[in-house]
């Protein structure tokens, strides 16, 4: 009786359904977006996250030496605030990153002046910049825009907000999810921005996650980073970090009855996977979304290790990109990714195709399994676009996903093409 | 006077001299390249290199874990021996990588066959193979042409071997440099194949070098080594690892003076720095070559992360072909790469140009550095196709190159078109 509990658990969704909304989802969370001249194109640019007093903010940022000041700023004052962050502006078009002394003057003269008007100290607010690397932000069409950022705040203003942050994507990126946890309502919201990291000159992914639950700063501060490892640390695109990588996560409500604190925690984690998929999807000239899923390895950190460097094969990615279960690259790749393994273990499956098993190569029909994939390459976005390669390496216990795309000829003349 | 002197000792080229000729250059070595039907094109498809009694090898490996089975035994008989190899035997068309126990049997039954044919022990001889992965060497084909291989042994023969390990380059890559050391002429020759190290599925980069003069075994391994690091480790194409990469150097011959050991080692780097820069350039669907110079980092370890992190970025080899001097997604690379350094003291070259200086942009002409670039971009093979980007990112000694070539639209053609 107790197995067949088990199995039906197993097969019963998650808790967590998704919702309409976004990143206004959870109580007491506003946003705000709109133009204020700083594309050219005239679409929105400017966006204003505005967190309810007592929010608890974390983040992640990136690794880059040569991040732009407002990563730095984010981090600063998260850190001398103890997460008491209240309101997060972000500006597309300027990444404000190498542009010498000026970054670090205009971050702050735009953080003061929002402070000022949302009678908050300094310290409570932060500013994400996304857009051409080397160029400064326009602080006066900024600052004189500020007033009506702050009207337009509204919990209904979510796609506004979603769309404001955008740059060269061709898709907004938002989620919402909600479950009932001890007989309390609960949503988590999130909104995010970039065409994969593969945007150092049109820099950044930014990702947004709001939650109507209060969460302790340190305890908090973990699980965002743990939910930063299974999403935004495990896509690829090109591989190329940008400067201004940013992930926010604020916690906001009523503390939870902590044995919950596990379905929240796996609430976060879709959402935050949610919108890393969205971003790998959206790279650049990509046609499917090509997920990695390792398992068998020694610690997850291996899996983790493997399941990145595959995703991020030129070679693997070419290869699903003209529908050819080329099993020769996955292998390969699987040999330089830095963990040891025996060969002799291994065994490969393209979608439900098995492919190579125990050190050789199956005898599988070429055409039926490039016929899955090229179905996949034109198959509904993030519907039926899924081109999943499994491995098994070992017995061990470990096991990571990495989510990537398709490397086209267009992600070639895109990059080529685009004249700084 | 010693000032001027060392002007013109500056001015002087270096003692090596190009040569005509290629792994056959250094007296005592014979070399062989023949059809064993092994390419379904019917072209040369297996080499012997055979060197002199008393020839000292060393050599450098694939790290990858999914190695084939010939590198191991390459690995193990080079050590066995302590260098006293005689002969390697190469086969292009057949990877013998991820074929089970036949990849041991294969390798060894040919070697052992070819070791009695020479009259030398097993433990003289090596394979190396190149070709499709999973799939096993026709050893029969091969056996059976041992005695013509054998017999086409010849001084003259260096063309025929360098053509029978290509695979899919589009050119022949082999060198010969001589010098005249303490009233000696000694004579250095070299070989390779790999269109990049691109080709996991058509695997492999191979190198062979020559040397006519003996070289103690320890001393020899150590300065293989250091070439390899300047050479053969500092290129990329896409960053794939081969499952068969090798690159395997003989010396033989009397005794140099010690005090010119130093030249010697320099010509082994002119040697092995062409063959490097012969497969970089050869790359697929390149254009140019790609080179960067990374100076005044704190250590030539981490100038060499930098360059090789840059030389690998897919925006910047995008850029590159699209003849767009994109210092923003240089910058962005360099900041990645895992080193530190402070922004305000890095300076960016592109060719002559300085674009790039104390943490901000120059105010360059990008017309005139994209038609720079656009030149190189169809300029002659090897000659004038250079596109040279240079850092300077402090006031450190260590300084490192990297080569690579430019990411066409054409890579990801052939590489998605390419069916399995």
């Amino acid at each position: 009786m107790k197995n067949a509990l088990l199995n039906l658990s197993l097969l019963t969704s998650s808790v967590w359904s998704p919702i309409s909304g976004g990143i206004t989802a959870p109580d007491g969370f506003l946003a705000a977006g709109i133009s204020a001249g700083l594309k050219p194109s005239g679409k929105k640019d400017l966006a204003l996250l505005y967190a309810p007093d007592g929010a608890c903010c974390s983040g992640t940022f990136t690794q880059s030496v040569t991040r732009a000041y407002c990563v730095d700023l984010c981090i600063d004052r998260i850190k001398a605030s103890e997460g008491k962050i209240r309101a997060v502006v972000i500006n597309s078009g300027h990444a404000n990153a190498c542009t010498g002394s000026r970054g670090k003057i205009d971050s702050e003269m735009i953080t003061h002046k929002l402070a000022q008007l949302l009678r908050l100290s300094s310290e409570e607010v932060l500013i994400c910049s996304t857009g051409v690397i080397g160029e400064a932000i326009p602080v006066e069409k900024v600052n004189s825009h500020l007033d009506q950022l702050i009207n337009s705040l509204d919990k209904e203003a979510y796609l506004d907000a979603a769309n404001a942050i955008l740059t060269t994507d061709l898709q907004v990126k938002q989620i919402a999810y909600q479950a009932v946890l001890g007989g309390r309502r609960i949503s988590i919201g999130g909104m995010a921005k970039g065409s994969g990291m593969i945007h150092p000159s049109m820099a950044t992914m930014l990702s947004y996650l709001t939650c109507d639950v209060g969460v302790d700063h340190v305890l908090w501060s973990d699980m965002i980073k743990r939910v930063a490892e299974s999403s935004f640390n495990s896509i690829t695109v090109d591989g190329d970090t940008s400067t201004n990588d940013t992930f926010l996560a604020f916690a906001s409500g009523a503390e939870l009855d902590p044995r919950y604190l596990s379905i929240l925690e796996e609430g976060l984690h879709l959402t935050a996977q949610h919108l890393a998929k969205s971003i790998a999807r959206d790279g650049e000239g990509a046609n499917c979304l090509l997920e990695i899923k390792v398992e068998g390895a020694s610690s997850d950190l291996d899996a983790r290790a493997i399941a990145r460097t595959i995703a991020s094969s030129s070679l693997v990615k070419t290869a699903v990109h003209g529908s050819d279960p080329n099993w020769g690259r996955i292998i390969a790749a699987l040999g330089r990714a830095g963990t040891s393994f025996n060969l002799n273990d291994v065994k490969l499956w393209i979608g439900p195709y098995e492919i190579f098993s125990n050190g050789t190569p199956l005898d599988f029909d070429r055409q039926i399994v490039s016929n899955f994939m090229k179905a996949r390459l034109t198959g509904k976005y993030l519907i039926d676009d899924l081109i999943s390669i499994r491995l098994r390496i070992g017995i061990g216990t470990g096991s990571a996903t990495a989510w990537g795309c398709d490397l086209s000829d267009q992600y070639v003349r895109i990059n080529a093409d685009y004249t700084t």
